[in-house]
Parts: structure tokens; sequence; C-alpha cells
């Protein structure tokens, strides 16, 4: 049995398109960001206070990188077994990770919570944002899937990302467009079904409410985490 | 054979610490951060221009927490096979890799590369950073290490960016006393002679260059990446 606690975030929608590709049952729990993630319960599943949080048969497990790699491990898919192949899976995984995630999370910290207080730092975001975009763009001039000619973890994780790029409307200045190989990798993935039921699973809070959740639990801002 | 295309950050002491845990024989290859990472042949290795970079007999591997999983996966070390024990290893990893490695690097940018221009904004990962060590302090509350009672790959990921706090000026306020557990670990984990020995590889160059290579490297200030 697997259990899913999540928002529709990038990082939680990873978790949900990979279920979906896997064909797995899982039973979502959705975690209001607003202040749920810091009740008792929650803390104790995670210390970090973060969604999402997968329990699969009573094995708790945290960050969404650590989640993708744990399903593909355990059920055999999305992870190549063939070391070359899968050390590209892990490296492109990653680079969402570290770079991708925090830096456009950054982004929208100071261009949409922040309201554009800071406009030269919100310009660095745009740039490191839009940087992390080329190199991507880069990866995928050779292949149609960012590990190669397979669809694994990396594509999922990066997908819902590329994904708030498109949505968002604080995100309306990143060049999609200018990137082709990334655009068309996109085209290419959303409409795989796995991933655009994924996108949609938990329904997102009304948009005043999920914004709210991601205003008040920005650190060193947010009613929930002050600064100090 | 090994190379490894490195500097004396955070992210490069991690490899040099796995090598030197490993025992593999390795040869460095010292890059400036000043603007060697943007030549061509670099750049070819990684587009992300970034180091470190990792080619073992051929295969070029980018990313630090790849790199890492590369290693550990081909010498059959460092990283637990027992399921429990390895999801947790790599969930402290994506931990690192994710939160603490971003964080602490964000508030670098804005306290020291930045001369705390803003120092709401500094504030704002001031308190992060603390938040992120509370978590780590928690995690080791019931075990002598990241994943267990097993020195893995995610003590190793941990260890290059406490000792940043330790030692760099600007990092003088974070509470590692406060952390007791923390506190413990990073005294058990830096007297590991592998890890003493990484810290060392390569010798940093002299502080002034390491901080002009670091300001210069800074997306949206440095010379090297403008703001758009």
């Amino acid at each position: 049995m697997i259990d899913l606690y999540t928002d529709a975030t990038p990082n939680g929608l990873k978790i949900s398109i990979a279920l979906e590709e896997l064909g797995l049952p899982y039973k979502v729990h959705q975690v209001f960001l607003g202040g749920e993630q810091l009740a008792p319960d929650f803390t104790e599943m995670n210390p970090n206070q973060k969604i999402p949080v997968l329990i699969d048969d009573g094995l708790v497990v945290t960050e969404s990188g650590a989640i993708l790699i744990h399903l593909a491990e355990k059920f055999g898919k999305l992870l190549p077994a063939e070391p070359v192949a899968r050390t590209a899976t892990i490296e492109a995984l990653m680079f969402q990770v570290a770079s991708l995630g925090p830096m456009l999370g950054q982004y929208l910290v100071f261009a949409a919570a922040w309201g554009n207080e800071f406009p030269k730092v919100t310009a660095r975001y745009f740039s490191e944002v839009s940087r992390i975009m080329g190199v991507l763009n880069a990866r995928l001039a050779t292949r149609d899937y960012l590990a190669g000619n397979e669809f694994t973890i990396a594509d999922i994780a990066v997908a819902p990302w590329i994904r708030l790029c498109e949505i968002h409307p604080a995100c309306g200045g990143f060049p999609l467009n200018q990137n082709q190989h990334l655009k068309q990798w996109w085209d290419r993935v959303s409409e795989r079904p796995s991933v655009w039921r994924g996108f949609s699973i938990p329904e997102p809070f009304p948009v005043e409410k999920q914004f709210e959740g991601f205003v008040k639990a920005v650190v060193g801002l947010g009613d929930l985490h002050p600064a100090e």
C-alpha cells in the first residue's frame, strides 16, 4: 500500500507522475502548505516539514528525488540498469534537484511572494533560471529525453518545473520558445498520458489559497517562518 | 583511470573525500573558477560550467551528487544495498543537494559576494540555513551518521558544507554549538582520515584569488554572468 502526502506543487507532481507511469495504486493525502506541514503528525514523518512524503509498506521516504529513485529501483522501471544511461539519469535528476528547482523556487520567492521588492535580486534569479534552461536545451540537442532515448525519472523531475514556467504569471519572460530542443522535449513529454494525468493529482487548491500557502511558508518572510 | 576536475569548494571536496575513502588513485586538475570553467574544453565536458567533473575510464560524470552515487555503486561501498538504509542514504544526500547546498550558497552570495547590500535578503537565507541545520540535528538525534550507523555518501556530501559554516568569516553566526547532535556528528566525521585528507585536495588558491573567482562567477552579479 502506498500513501502519498502531497500538494499540486512541482515537487509534489513529480511523484504523481511517477506513480501514474508505474501504474501503481496509491492514496493521496493533500496537505495545505499554509500550515498543515507543521502539524506534529506530519513533522514526525518529515522533520523538514515539506511535501512530498511517500509511505510505502511502512517505509517513510521524503525528498522528491529520493522518492523517485526509491520507486524506480523497487519497481524496476524509469532508471536504466546499464551504467552509462543510469549515470546520465541520476546526473540530470541531480541537476534538477540542485539547480532548476532551487533557483526557479528563489525566483518565485522574489518575483511573486516578495512582490519584486528587490528588482536586482529578482534579476539575479531570472538570469540564473534562463542560464539553466539553456543548459537543459544544450543537453537535449542530441537526445530525445534528458538521459538518452528513454523516458526516465530525470524527465519526470524536470517536467513540472518547466510546466510552472509555462503557466505561472510571474514566469512569462522565460525563453522556452528560444530553447527549441527544450520546447520540443516539453511538447513530447507533456503529451504523455502519465504526465498529464499526474499534473492534475492532486487537484490544486483555488489560486488564492495556493498563493496564501506559498507566501506563509516562505522562510524569512512568511508567518510560519519569520526571519530571526 | 580517474581524472577529477575540481576546486577546493564544498561540492569539489565531496569527491576528494569519496576517492580518499575508496582508496582509489586519481589525478587532480584544479580549475580556477574565475573563468577557466567557461573554456570550450571544460564546457564540452560540462555544459553547466561547474566543478566537479569526474572522468572514469572515459565516462564523464557531472553533478557532485551523481558522482558520489556513481562511485559508490561502481566500487560497492558507502551506499548500503539493503533497501531501508539505501533509501535513507539517498534521502539525506538529496536533502544536502536540494537544501543545505543551495541555501548556504545563496546565503554566501548575499552575505559575502554582494557585501550584504540587501540585509533583509541575507536574513532570509540566514533563517533558512539555521532551519536546515536544525533538521540535520533532529535527524542525528537517533543515529551516529546521517543514514544510520554507517558512514555513507550522505555524510560525505554534508561534511564540506558544515566545514564551510565553521571556517567562513561570513558564517560566524550559525549555531553549530546549539545543535549538539550535529556538532557531535561533525567532530566524529571530521576526525576521519579520509575526510581530513579530502579537505585539503586540492590545496585552495590564496583566499583573495578564491574570493575573486567566487564573486566573478555569481550569476546576476559577476563579470562572467552579468544580469540580463
